[in-house]
């Protein structure tokens, strides 16, 4: 039952790894949104295996199929079933590790809580998972526009970039392989991902977000927050093990004078001198730019060998083969965005349906 | 509809600061669970204001009434409805706030979405709408023995305790008024927030919180991962701004090969020998403590005078009065506390649902 | 969980029959929606006890209390709390019915489920219980208006009355204790019920009700048709053992081109001849009056003697002692009504969020 | 929003009647039950087109693909996503509908609520969207074993079957075409089928259903009662009008001391000596024979010549082209069956979350 997002612009993800298809449902989505094959797929891309030097070499075309709710074009308000074939299956590359859990992965907790997994490619815990969430990412913000949306890798272990999420484009995202838009930064994190690749280990850092031009009032009280919905998208995320919204944990070293963000009138709209609150305030949107950032751990992945147990639990050794991202975060930006955008849909018409006229 | 939470073990709260009463029903509740009433009136005593020098001086006595749900000492299986008269209310004393928006408040933004708000006292956004959390979260505790829950006070602004998460005890924690088991720091911390107290300003910080003892296997892949789950509970916290589970963003300095948890044989029993996962793989429990940290900002109402605009969007000046809390960080614990075992007992039920025999 | 209804709309319940209060939550109505404490009170006296001689001379007040949601006359937006206290509670009067179970009543699914109940009063099988939802349905109306719903006495055990949906008004259905509209069988079924309970026996009957002005769109293909949540509703009463939308049973006596409705063009407006549909097509309506019937089961509790068994199983015997109702149906009017009115509150709140500009 | 069942067995459906594909995805399936793909496909061919003289002649073979969710003949406890392409497709049979809508579907309510529809064979209101239910109802049966369920034709127009639902096997009603298992009965029903075929007219009736070896405790008080959950499920079912459970419309005729249910000990269990429950007390399964009766309207696809309008509401006359059910009994039969097992799986882990040890 976990395996749905969001209560009106509702998505259901499915599929296994190396099963037959991983894909997803949306459901309650708007009727007469113009939405093509192709908006879809450029978002599948971003996020594909393969395409460059910091990623897995696997190569994975992941071709949507639109198999409902949409007719000549447009939405039909009924739900849209996006459906990616699994290819490239090496499952044989994965026999050695039925019997044995790979340290801070997933192998060991679903055995335990289901008595059964698939261990091919991690089944239903890889990454692969989160097809699904960008194809439905990719009809979300068609849905909230003129929203904008942008991710970008902000740190790389300790190489951190200054990025101004004001006025940060998708294009200067888009233009380093990384996904870090300052280039000299970017460089940098492209030579440390392939030097700790080369010694057969991984690295994690920090992906920020903004979205621009949200709407005043998305976001409920009291436990549907809009913040609370945002960590709740990002941690569900695989390799997330933190969240901020605004000033976030270095806000927690400021003096109350000095984070409140002052309200003025700038030419009749009241905006914040400061936003400290992350565009965000009392769980609703106050019409600033909503400022998140993700934690992603290091790869779990290595290929040095590490001490671990088997499907026994007598102590053993592994060492992983095959191919594997050495830093998640360049592949985790259109992701990022995707959640942001299923919870900013979700709230858009959480809002339409209480507070709309 | 963003006051429920929960998916089985569900908790509706209601009520405005200044309304008639706070509350919360329970929904949900296994039956025959032994709970008194004043299982539940000691843990909204943790809460409550008035209870030492760094806290509001408002005098709240917070009595619950049981009005369902409970019969001859036992849960019956039926929703569980706790309330909360509100007492000790000077209306009038907020009468200053009808016309004007506080910094970094709710009071902006409910206006907007709502169209309409209950200016006393915060309204529905003050933190009262806890006291339904904690009232509801004593009976979850009850629900999910022997898991043992602990929170405490890791830091206030640039004031951070070491303390053991592995061993932690309540007791320690409720032997300082600032809640910091640390005593050497727990006295730093005081005086910081007398002195900030003094200045009209505030300050906040940073909670820790252990869950021990939590079954293998509580956990939903893949929205409604545990951490997912609890980084949603926490952020739906006033003044909240952060998340982290285990490493959280200090993880990102770590490569792969450091971050890992290697799994053990501890005599018969499947253990890690660190903890970076912080208890939770795959987004489901591994039997280790699960971990967490939340950031509260600085409390947003200060004596100090600040810019902000009126209900007609002019520009004008404010500056709070009546009785705050200088640090929300004390008064808290036992909410995150609360938060922490409604995630806990939602999921406990879960896995009955999916994987219990 | 099952105390929660609609998706939007949301009604929570909580409460026994002798425990401390009834009531209902009611999260997720739009904001600024004027509602007088009287508006629901008036509804609440339809339902009560004690208000003619068809009906048990319990004499419950019922006075409602808002704790939270409105202000100043109008919803915030956020939680309504409404609870009535219990009163004129005779708890001794239930103790012989600790330890038996009363034939075609809940203590002995209760118990078997629960493993404990409370039972005094029937506890939370109680239709005392639907107290909070006329409360509720008080709030619905005033929310989708200008759609008007009426309902009233159809049949009581073989004494059926010819009422035409169009037409009848409140105000005649009001002018009867029994709620028949037809004075003249109305008159008899006060006789019948009269001999019935003189009898230590008791009757049921067909309540047909119809909402008028409802606008074209609300239902949810595919689950969540307009009529399946007006049966699943209606079901939902105590007592209740059958639903019928538009023909009914009675339509499959037809053929197809009898039973089809024909569409026209009525001055522009699109309409269809007759309304076999009753109301609905495809699950949503299309702006013809929405007309049911529900059957009720005739009241279990009797005072003739019946063989059952107790709480150890052993085969006794039971007559009922104590003040109930020999016919549920006059006060089951307010209740079907208020259910009506919680589906459609709900359906328009969900057209609203999906389908409005 | 309106296209999932289910609260902890969550079944979503997709899929138009035109469109790529039609199908399910299973969420919340415990793991390890074996089921095959012909244990699917079994069920799906009950339902296909087809299948018999009294069905539409259109050829569906109707193949499921399991792409996900079942790994080594046994559920994994992730999504199961079931998938049955389109084939058979005629789209330009239906380009005299997108114009003109036919009276008694859903044509002009979807139109008015979306402001666009797939006009191609109903779309996504065609009976073709319960292929998805039927084959997450197989994956249901052999969850809720060794519950029993069958259903079949009770009565056509006013050809009426006796059947004893204690008694009446699936062999027996299998062995009819019509799947009334009096062979006398069914019969006539055939050939009154055929009559109005000739006469391009259609016909309607009643299925009754029967659950055996439900466990006492399935149901949730007070809105989720299992008789309240049984009758969405019908009424969510294209053409359902009415629902009964136990004694139904029936039972209004008699007193309450005819209709009471008296318990018994048999040898150890506590059973009723009568069944006008219907095997449900207090909204909870009580151990007896869970019996509904289902009223399915004549066909509204008729080749008669009938009044209606156009897609400017202009008047205009319409007669059926194509290849349609003259009566949908047959086919509805293992619909309802999987319907009936939605709710008792459903129910069924619902129990297990607060009830189970």
């Amino acid at each position: 039952m976990g395996n749905t997002f969001g209560k009106l612009f509702r998505v259901t993800t499915f599929g296994e790894s190396h099963g037959g298809a991983v894909g997803a449902i949306v459901d309650g989505c708007p009727p007469r949104i113009a939405i093509s094959q192709s908006e879809v797929q450029v978002e599948l891309d971003r996020r594909r295996p393969g395409q460059s030097s910091v990623t897995t070499p696997r190569d994975e075309t992941d071709a949507v199929h639109i198999l409902s709710g949409i007719f000549e074009g447009q939405t039909l308000g009924t739900p849209i079933a996006l459906l990616v074939h699994n290819k490239d299956q090496q499952p044989q590359a994965y026999d050695h590790l039925k019997d044995v859990f790979r340290p801070s992965h997933a192998d060991f907790t679903y055995q335990q809580k289901y008595g059964i997994r698939d261990h091919r490619g991690g089944g239903r815990s890889s990454a692969r998972e989160t097809v699904g969430r960008v194809a439905a990412g990719a009809i979300a913000r068609k849905l909230i526009q003129p929203v904008e949306i942008v991710a970008w890798v902000r740190r790389i272990h300790d190489l951190e970039a200054a990025v101004d999420p004001a006025r940060v484009t998708r294009e200067e995202v888009e233009a380093q392989i990384v996904r870090c838009p300052d280039p000299v930064v970017a460089r940098k994190m492209v030579e440390k991902i392939h030097a700790l690749k080369e010694a057969g280990d991984s690295v994690g850092g920090v992906i920020e977000a903004v979205a621009r031009n949200v709407p005043v009032g998305l976001g409920e009280p009291v436990f549907d927050r809009l913040e609370a919905e945002l960590a709740k998208a990002m941690l569900s995320l695989p390799a997330v093990k933190g969240f901020e919204v605004g000033s976030g944990f270095g806000g927690t070293y400021l003096t109350g004078s000095q984070h409140n963000d002052p309200f003025y009138n700038d030419g009749g709209t009241v905006r914040t001198r400061s936003n400290h609150s992350g565009g965000v305030q009392g769980g609703i949107s106050n019409g600033e730019d909503v400022v998140i950032r993700v934690a992603f751990k290091p790869t779990a992945t290595i290929a040095k060998k590490q001490d671990t147990v088997d499907a026994k639990g007598q102590d053993t050794e592994l060492a992983a083969r095959g191919r594997h991202d050495p830093c998640v975060l360049p592949r985790a930006v259109p992701i990022v965005e995707a959640m942001m955008a299923l919870v900013l849909a979700d709230h858009l018409l959480r809002w339409k349906a209480q507070c709309g006229s």
